[in-house]
């Protein structure tokens, strides 16, 4: 059997220095990522009161007449302040004039942070004031009305010095650090980045977006699985690692081209850089070998790569398994991204399981699926899936690519936490909410268990 | 604080009688459901080794040289067969001279139901032997090559009669039952109509599709979330019941318009056409009101409807909070579908909560949050969401549809289990693979807990 040590370089090849960015300016950076993929802009002000993004002002809407909606991100004297939203920042000037009395006091009086609306007309800054760093730095607002929205509490520290902060004060508030613009670029970036995977693999190539179930079996060897207790006495859901088997089902029911953006989920403990539930782009098709899984992840990546990036470069470096060998000195691919394509060649050589055997023993035969551990139980374990692969299972190959990794990749960012809206610290906490948490001994009940503390011991003979 | 009844009464609009589609048709349905929808049709073919999918053979493609890979649907003598992939029907005739007897020793031996590829000429049939009631009726393929891919062992019953079985037996063999005309079209439905509510969300009106955490802290009340045990003694996770918490958490954090089709949790233990867990398509936005929020849904649902229904009307009908309950008798919206919009008002009048405060006093205000029962306990639960909202809130209303429901409605399925891939049985079963199942001791060990069987109490002294 061959070994996809294309998988492994593709993401070596990924991890190439890609432009960091450092300036946090406002608006522009997200722009330009959604002006560059010759898409229609989205309608931002739908629905909603305003008439424009704060970001989105400039010289050519001069004269206009807008409702903007943001945050106070700071003022200067009783002058003029900015204000922020997603999409960027833009000065108001703060009127001066008697006759507008009560709209000067809500804007000198709101705190900094503070959600306000206000009413005006779009002008240009006087000669010798435009802001050439900032892309609304040509124009401001001229205020006729406010509206203080919300105001907000003396903050723990200010927004912009955020990402200076402790990662643990980070996460302890994540919904302030959201507001920063590293996290609103990362997280706009990966959302339109896996749109533009779904529009590759839905529209384009005729795959079908297809939910599976996290509350399953537990997998033969699946001690990293979270388990769900369920109300009958001493019987377990699992939560799975991947969609393995039920990707190949899939086939099995002709499904043909499955793929799905899947809520992933690995007990490991305490290990930086890992999260306790994870997401993959996960894929299976029908009918297909090496060079069409190839092709359609250099195609995947290529369609979906954002624009403001250095281009990827197709095709990617391959190497023979004795090529990796004598490279690396190890026959593992790298595992990392949940890639889980294992060599089970040995298991299933002398078996009775034609369909497998059949693939086995053609040259370069792609057979994927889980490592079978020996022993009776943990084939009982897998019937299901054995059984079905005797009642027409179409030959078929997958990939799964960890999105968060990717992500992070693309965006350059040192931490996975960095790409994910609400991470667990590399201890698994929820810092914001203080998860895992306690639960009263009477909502254990419906699930017949106990806890069983190791210095329990004695409380629980008592008990 | 108003009674959002227009979203009942958009179930109730939708639940009018929808065609329900009786005739498995294969490919001709699900053909017209792609193209009716102005897209270029996928590239069904791309990365394999067909040339063709077998649904989509016409006329037009008479004399070109095609490779099919599909499941042999039946065979009428030893003169042809049928030949079905996801996208149809098409007959290939076994070539009965002597040069071509392994070819035809494949297609004649091979059970029903084995997968097979062939290649060959695209012909017309003999005239009179057209088959007006088949997509592809008038052609079928004169067969050059031939290959078993894979031999199907005895079916437990016929894959057409499947349909007519009990429930138990199809979910038993979830994998045969998905080869079924229904369950392609209703999942590939469901996949299509999502891809467009994606389209419209992220696309057109510039939401932001973010991944929130399901590993979370149990919510006040949350009697029906499922536990997860952690690896810290006596902690445990919870399995939301919905993002509500994380949507407002968003917006807090300036993330503007959010949407996510999300996974969810309930534990009702035995409740027909419920399941354990379900989806949402979940919406937040930013600075909107109540007008804003129906707009947006009617467009949604607009956009995404499939074009091979009745087209959707709006603007949706609307009630009052006085013409409900005189007409329906209650003050509480359908909750089946999980919007939980819930009068707080009487919670939150008399707190020291200033942004729910300020939205409560003005008429109409929007307040959309998870209610809150009394209790210190509780309140201390969400202490990090009522922190959240003093830090410069914006004003925020969402909604949130039940997606299995709505793909059944749209679908005309008789239950929402003929809606999603591997659903639970009605008491939460997995019947394929006999989910939930037994642990071993030794693996709860490390989640610190222990099953306490109802009639274990003798055996846990002695332990």
């Amino acid at each position: 059997m061959y070994f996809p040590s294309w998988l492994s370089q593709l993401y070596r090849g990924l991890s190439r220095p890609i432009r960091r960015t450092t300036q946090p300016i406002w608006g522009s950076l997200y722009r330009s990522l959604l002006q560059s993929s010759q898409r229609r802009i989205p309608e931002f002000s739908s629905f909603v009161v305003r008439t424009n993004t704060c970001g989105e002002l400039r010289s050519s809407h001069l004269g206009q007449e807008v409702t903007l909606c943001g945050w106070i991100q700071y003022r200067r004297q009783n002058t003029f302040l900015v204000l922020r939203d997603f999409d960027g920042l833009v000065q108001v000037i703060i009127p001066q004039d008697e006759s507008a009395a009560s709209v000067k006091k809500i804007l000198c009086e709101a705190p900094v942070e503070s959600v306000v609306q206000v009413s005006g007309t779009v002008i240009s800054r006087p000669a010798g004031q435009e802001n050439p760093k900032m892309p609304t730095g040509e124009i401001e607002i001229k205020v006729k009305t406010a509206e203080l929205l919300n105001a907000c509490k003396k903050l723990p520290f200010e927004i912009k010095n955020f990402v200076k902060k402790t990662e643990a004060l980070r996460l302890q508030y994540r919904y302030l650090d959201l507001r920063s613009f590293q996290m609103q670029y990362n997280l706009r970036l990966r959302s339109q980045m896996v749109m533009k995977m779904r529009e590759y693999l839905c529209n384009l190539h005729g795959f079908v977006d297809i939910e599976t179930p996290t509350l399953f079996k537990r997998t033969p060897g699946g001690a990293k699985e979270f388990l769900v207790p369920s109300r009958e006495p001493g019987k377990f859901y699992s939560l799975p690692q991947s969609p393995q088997q039920f990707k190949q089902l899939l086939m099995v029911g002709g499904l043909d081209r499955y793929f799905q953006v899947a809520r992933c989920y690995r007990d490991e403990g305490s290990r930086p850089d890992r999260q306790p539930e994870f997401t993959q782009i996960d894929i299976e098709m029908s009918f297909v070998d090496q060079t069409g899984i190839q092709s359609l992840i250099e195609g995947l990546l290529q369609y979906s790569w954002p624009n403001d990036k250095d281009p990827v470069v197709v095709p990617f470096p391959t190497m023979t398994f004795a090529e990796v060998l004598a490279t690396y000195g190890t026959d593992k691919p790298d595992t990392r991204f949940g890639m889980k394509i294992i060599d089970i060649s040995d298991v299933f050589r002398n078996t009775e399981i034609g369909f497998l055997q059949d693939a086995l023993s053609k040259p370069h035969g792609t057979v994927k699926a889980i490592c079978i551990p020996e022993g009776a139980e943990d084939v009982k374990m897998l019937s299901h899936l054995l059984q079905a692969l005797d009642y027409g299972a179409p030959p078929h190959g997958g990939i799964a690519l960890g999105l968060d990794r990717l992500i992070c990749l693309v965006t350059g960012s040192p931490s996975i936490r960095d790409v994910i809206a609400f991470p667990k610290s590399f201890r698994g906490h929820d810092l914001m909410s203080n998860t895992p948490d306690s639960v009263p001994p009477e909502e254990l009940k419906p699930y017949h268990i106990r806890v069983s503390k190791p210095t329990d011991s004695k409380a629980e003979r008592a008990h």
